[in-house]
């Protein structure tokens, strides 16, 4: 029986909304374990919860219930789900925030939550994560199955995640996250760039700035020098050791990041 | 017997002091569920403190533990309280932090904590959130009765909670918070509204502003279009979609809030 | 059997890293207890890390692992190490975040983590947190012995802690750590202070200001009135009511701090 819950939100830690959802899960199933993933998504930041989310997952036991409110649309018409795929649950409104999900194809179902049962008696329509997405995911860590929630849907949001493109000379992708510590995070991924790294030193241009090779661990760079690594996630990361490559280059979601193999792509 | 702890303090999360907190309490009750309603209270804010509190604690299950520490005062000789209300627990200064609590009317005791049996042996004059409310919290988690911690008092301190008043030809209240996504909060209530809104769309003042209207859903304004909407604790809020109105209206706590009715009060 | 595991790192609260490593250490032991000190520590903080962590270990109960990482060597040849000392178990980097530790003396054994037993089969090189140390808290808080991960290590890192120095008249120190509330932390401890105290009003010089004599507690002084107390920690502090110390004095972690006894120590 599951018992852990995630949370991941856009409602920051400075009010109580965190807390309320919380008290909220607990009040259904006290006995849970409940783990933040973080409350600090951009606000209605919908693809970088996803990243967030879509990254993080996975390092949880099967079985946990993932709970994520980034929801501009709360209070339309827009679906509130619950989705199992690859043994956990997830819950949350239907804006593309479980892309990352979907795309890795093992998507048992996609619930719609349209029964009352388990929701309280008065919903609002300005906090869906306190009144259905924290009801739904307590009782789902009680072991109640998602199919009692609602109807199976055939069709749900995704988001648009910018693939990389092989060009003649290697390939091209752009920056998808800035993280905490500034360092810069491409959709570059390593099962497309080792094998180019096998036949010569790689060439990394972003932002107008070069960079060769690519390091093995952080403290390969001497401090101040550009670098770029295969991070823990398994994607091209541009880093700057002693400071913020992201703040350095300007860098913001979007930027372009093009990889040239010397020795051309064929 | 209750299990939940909940933690809401002005100490942030860069140092180590709600830790040493976590530490005494899991100390005392090692199976102690604890919640963090927040520790991002403006320093010495009280009345923010006492707010973000009575918006949250009722989310919680009853015999839940509430521990607030925002203490200007530590050290002096306030009286350092528990407080008995609505099958909750709450402990912290007697600074006017649980006036929304003593407000609703249902308070069962209010012990000033003057025994030393549950306390360590030395009490600092500067961190009393570490030697006195933590372990107090944690000896209340395992079902010690209130009472067993001193004496009863028949007063405590209350803030001024600003209170709406009605007009000739509305309401007038004013800001008391400003959240995370930059809503501007007020404390004109949904039962003093509705019936008003009942009888015609609703003219909104504030900072010079105009707003027509209530929204149902955050989704229902245009973008940069500023909003008014009943939030999810039943009080009139300032949006701005995919801004922050806050910012744009330079909004502060205590600034004015006027809601005009077109056909008057009567 | 221990059960806490407390985490501290520099890695932020924004993006997906706390939570992995947690979900990683509840694959492990589903029935942990985790609690936060703070994951925002200044990025590469080795110091601020040791301090934080020096100053908060003991108020959790003996048992308790404590997970630390602020690791800017990852994927070098430093050790992963396990420390056992007075009770605790400590797992991170072999930098000297420990130094605190260390220096109090009570050091039971520090083992290098060499096995692989315990270790997932692929470990990075970048994120040692996910794939290292939350796999080995884990394992520690199962009640495994620290002497199953490796082999005992005779030498350790240490940081330069600054130590007081006693002078002709008076005291010198540092300011060791600017706290949430700005408050200037400095190296010198109450059992040095006190015996001067006992001897006249103490003159407190940093940054070209004069403090006279100490404060029990922080209200004793008025608001925008620079004043000086034995903090919770037993060192002395320099606060500022209403207002941020560090701010209003620009001190900085290495500044100076002259304490003057009127009668000289002799």
């Amino acid at each position: 029986m599951s018992r852990i819950i995630t949370l991941m939100t856009d409602f920051g830690t400075k009010d109580g909304y965190v807390g309320t959802m919380k008290g909220v899960i607990l009040g259904i199933n006290p006995h849970c374990t409940l783990v933040d993933i973080t409350h600090e998504i951009t606000p209605q930041g919908v693809f970088e919860g996803a990243l967030v989310l879509g990254s993080t997952y996975r390092c949880f036991p099967r079985g946990s219930v993932h709970l994520a409110v980034v929801d501009p649309g709360v209070g339309t018409q827009r679906e509130a789900l619950v989705v199992e795929a690859e043994g956990y649950y997830f819950v949350g409104p239907d804006n593309g925030l479980f892309t990352w999900i979907y795309r890795r194809g093992e998507v048992k179902q996609v619930v719609g939550i349209r029964s009352r049962d388990f929701l309280p008696h008065s919903v609002s329509q300005t906090f869906h994560g306190r009144d259905i997405f924290a009801p739904t995911a307590g009782h789902l860590s009680l072991g109640r199955k998602p199919e009692l929630f609602g109807a199976r849907l055939d069709q749900w949001c995704e988001i648009d995640i910018p693939e990389p493109r092989v060009t003649r000379k290697g390939l091209t992708g752009e920056v998808i996250h800035i993280d905490w510590f500034g360092n810069v995070i491409t959709n570059l991924p390593r099962d497309l760039l080792e094998p180019l790294a096998d036949r010569g030193p790689l060439q990394i241009h972003i932002k107008g700035k070069r960079i060769s090779g690519l390091k093995a661990a952080y403290a390969e760079a001497r401090e101040g020098e550009l670098m770029a690594i295969l991070d823990s996630f398994d994607l091209l990361e541009i880093s700057l050791p002693g400071a913020r490559a992201g703040d350095a280059l300007r860098a913001v979601k979007g930027d372009k990041v093009e990889l040239f193999c010397p020795c051309g792509i064929t």
